[in-house]
């Protein structure tokens, strides 16, 4: 028999993790009408959904006994392991066709491992990493990569259209991790390039917001120097996406590359310039915080940073 | 007395350098109606402009002495020093109030060098480096980086907007050239980063062109990855521009860089990685190639391959 498709006032959903993210993606299901369990580590932050009518539950486990499609989005993969797998886990809490959906950038192997032990119980596992940070959750634009079975995939689809614009199912088990390294490996090297030649543009005398008119739009144009750019030479340093993540995704990347016997040198060193930036104090500034490694490298003194 | 703007019909351009680039430049100034006198290292590369109507000349010091704005596009800085500075040259040929405009990409330096040694004799000079390629050139779709005197590279805009769309004035002698080596250090490390996220694609069993719908139009995205990208999953190294062009243009960067103290760790690895795809035999081949130094590294034999 295939999954029912997710529909509101039929299927019930858990959620796990109501940071930033979680509360804007899980809110968009509750406007849906979906019925929702849910449970984070801070009851606090989970405060605006109860008060939307979600139910609370004290673990991931009564989370999963709860409903049929359970997601999650939490910090590292060590806390993905836990909230699925562990002895209060998902898991635990789960029956045959319940479906775990996970939307942490995450382990491809763990999204495998997971799938297999659900496998086991007769319950299938998605792997749907999301790019779009916090506007894309509350705007429901994120762009959603995701992996697993197309039964399941296919049942959860409903979902991922309340939260995602560009959805994209890329494979079985873990190919949405792997298509979320991908991008983040696409980030990284470009990161160093932004903040390189920006540093090289006001050094040389340019006015950087000028010389953006010149290169954003050609063959030098990206996401990042265009929408970046401009904070980085205001000196807005604040976070759209959090370094000591950022550092994360590029751990797990050049772990799974190591696996797959791949040398990357652009991300190993886009990996330890970070390392930088963190050591520095700024790990909890934006991804663009990198500018401000990158000119202590030069002896490049930047006045009035608020850290 | 201000500079007579640049009108066909009055005013005589002298064009020295007649590639790929030049040829298309330089033919949307006689389609506009300019007299134009040109010379070239080849004379066979001129033969399309000398059956539009333009004069041969043997020498950029003859073009200049039958010219009023003296346009120049060739290949590495000691062949821009040659034809505006030589003995031959086009400064040695020129009368007070004639405009040189290189329009290679060289070093912000030699700029600034020219400008001072034309200034000497009342000549004005500007340096208007562009982007966009073959394809920019032949469409008059360049993006075209400007540097030099207000008075000077007004006189010369009708030209520039003859053969480009964004034409961008960015500062005073050089600052052309520093806006083109801003624009070529954003493309060297994304590049870097392109590579590695395909390999990374295709080695994890992802469909890398699939990948591309998640990953070319967000935070990921940019015009290396969306154009580049599925030439490169093709296997299709063909030139839009050259390795070695590429090499040479990171090598002024990182010297200018070195002169101001920057220490710019992202564009020395992808010197040192193009360095590798030349090496390789891969100079005339387009930047993309630089999947195939990376595979190599990675132990991939990439099969079917023609050099």
């Amino acid at each position: 028999m295939a999954l029912a498709t997710c529909t509101p006032g039929k299927t019930r959903i858990g959620w796990i993790g109501t940071g930033v993210m979680g509360q804007s993606m899980c809110g968009h299901l509750v406007d849906k009408g979906f019925e929702a369990t849910i449970t984070t580590r801070s009851k606090s932050k989970a405060e605006g959904l109860l008060a939307k009518g979600a139910t609370w539950a004290e673990t991931p486990k009564q989370v999963a006994e709860n409903a049929d499609v359970i997601f999650a989005i939490v910090g590292f993969p060590k806390d993905v392991r836990e909230v699925f797998l562990g002895e209060q886990g998902a898991l635990a809490g789960s029956k045959a066709d319940n479906i775990l959906v996970d939307m942490t950038t995450s382990q491809p192997s763990l999204a495998e491992e997971i799938a297999e032990a659900a496998k086991a119980k007769g319950v299938f596992s998605v792997d749907a990493p999301v790019s779009g940070g916090d506007v894309g959750a509350k705007n429901a634009a994120l762009s959603i990569m995701v992996g697993g079975e197309e039964e399941a995939v296919a049942a959860v689809m409903p979902c991922f259209e309340a939260m995602g614009k560009t959805i994209k199912h890329q494979g079985g088990p873990g190919a949405g991790q792997h298509t979320k390294m991908v991008n983040q490996m696409l980030i990284a090297p470009m990161m160093i390039g932004v903040c390189e030649a920006l540093m090289y543009a006001y050094k040389s005398g340019l006015d950087p917001m000028k010389v953006l008119e010149s290169v954003g739009s050609g063959a030098a144009g990206s996401w990042s120097i265009n929408n970046l750019g401009p904070r980085i030479i205001k000196g807005d340093f604040e976070p759209g996406f959090y370094v000591e993540h950022f550092i994360k995704d590029m751990g797990i990347a050049l772990a799974e590359a190591e696996m797959m016997g791949l040398s990357l040198p652009g991300l190993a060193l886009a990996k330890q310039l970070y390392e930088a930036v963190k050591a520095q104090g700024f790990g909890r500034k934006g991804t663009q915080a990198l500018m401000l490694a990158l000119e202590q490298m030069s002896g490049i003194k930047r006045e009035g940073l608020t850290d």
